[in-house]
């Protein structure tokens, strides 16, 4: 077993996704799976995917040598803290946020002398749906894995985390944690921001309501992430803060020189404007079938 | 037959699925082709879907009781000038685009006393690719198409164009221009200004080809429709200025709030934004497949 026992925080979408696959793959002893939600525990037990359920955190954490919280990212702080005093000898810490700095921040605070062998990572899959039911065992493959060591992390950690993702059928990257938290802001964080007002504008009008039964399915596709989990959202928002309103920002400086185009009618610029848009666009395919995110 | 002669300006996505729909269901004496492509006039003929190509604007509408415009939005008053002197009395005339205050303008000044017997109309429909191979006899099948008749249309008129949308599969509604333009304004052309612009600011940041690199499926969903066409998109642009720029204005200021809410660390006001859009969202129902565009 390349895996002795995995503690498992968090049995939705991308932790039940992660420990499908691992099943799959028969490499670890045991997945000992660890939640606030009793029943969702139970039906993870149900579906195979954990082999038992555990809330008292000491014992999920005892004897493990992989721990990886796939909580969400609001609540990593609270799992870090509870478990720094229960971590066997040499167990790896992994986590799965969509915001890097911030959990770097939170693991330093709560590990201590463990700090080095914390690996964050972040896997850049997903779908809008979430819940112990939505995962499965495919959710990787082919998609990427950020890792994010800091100048203190140990190599042996990172290689470990890497070879779990690479079980899953995943590209394993690594960059720094403030590359990262750039790169999510502009594609992953600031595009859901822009998906939510565009809906709440709609939805805030007089005869908006009759507006969304006119919307197409470009107004669909576009708005599509609107339907992801406001808690969670909110949660990736307030981790990645400062990174997000940077590119909020370069955005918004963007769309004002498209509206200002527009308000002197100025055709040659909007459709030079569009040009660009339209070559970047178009080196990146068509709209993903499995609708990943981040 | 409902129609003795249909002529058609335009053999495009629009124009040729509307002219594919009626030929299938054998409504028209003949469908004769206009257009500034000779080749695609040709390719028109070969593919079935219209009788006859014409280059003499005159001899296409003479003896047409129905003349269709189906060319982009910027080209149509050109279209109108030269056509006007040679409509056939009792000649029914209506167009596709997606803006119809400019038209409706454009109309009025060509058509003088024929400005009764224009519709102004427009296909809630379409798909990110144009061109004579494009179209197909379902497109509008279950899409809605609006009809925006002013005071002085004819009723007789409009009920012979809602007659040739019905033999599509579509369902018409009518509504004025006014309407029609601030629901397009905020359903198809502020979504196609926000793609537009969120791929400009990533295509134009230092390692911009490095993040679209990871960019995830939300991303390429949220953006498909910045592959369109950027001439049409300049010239709808354009055509729906007035009503965009409200759109974008009243965007502008709820984006704003939502960026307000980031900056103070403003959890309650960010769920409260996301819970609401969500809400509107989730009443639309998933991405569709069809990937319908106004």
């Amino acid at each position: 077993m390349q895996f002795q026992r995995l503690a498992l925080f968090g049995v939705g979408l991308i932790g039940g996704s992660l420990a499908r696959a691992l099943k799959r793959a028969s490499v670890c002893g045991e997945i000992v799976g660890v939640g606030r939600v009793h029943a969702d525990l139970r039906r993870a037990v149900e579906l195979g995917f954990i082999d038992r359920d555990e809330t008292d955190v000491g014992r999920a954490v005892e004897g493990a040598d992989l721990v990886v919280v796939a909580t969400p990212i609001g609540a990593m702080r609270g799992v870090f803290e509870r478990i720094s005093g229960h971590l066997a000898i040499g167990a790896v810490v992994t986590d799965v946020g969509s915001a890097k700095m911030s959990v770097i921040d939170d693991a330093r605070a709560a590990f201590g002398d463990a700090f080095p062998r914390f690996v964050p990572g972040h896997p850049i899959a997903g779908t809008e749906k979430s819940g112990v039911e939505a995962g499965f065992a495919d959710l990787y493959r082919g998609q990427r894995v950020i890792l994010t060591p800091t100048e203190w992390t140990d190599a042996a950690a990172v290689e470990r985390v890497r070879q779990m993702w690479e079980i899953t059928g995943a590209v394993v990257e690594t960059m720094t944690a403030e590359r990262h938290d750039e790169i999510l802001a502009y594609t992953s964080h600031l595009p859901h921001m822009v998906a939510y007002a565009l809906v709440d504008v709609l939805a805030g009008l007089d005869g908006g309501g009759q507006m969304l039964h006119f919307a197409a399915g470009g107004f669909r596709d576009l708005t599509r992430i609107a339907s992801s989990s406001p808690r969670m959202w909110r949660d990736i928002a307030l981790a990645n803060r400062e990174a997000l309103l940077a590119a909020i920002d370069s955005y918004g400086a963007r769309f004002g020189a498209l509206r200002a185009a527009l308000d002197r009618a100025d055709g040659g610029e909007l459709e030079a404007i569009f040009i660009r848009a339209k070559a970047a666009r178009d080196r990146l395919g068509p709209a993903g079938r499995e609708s990943p995110e981040a």
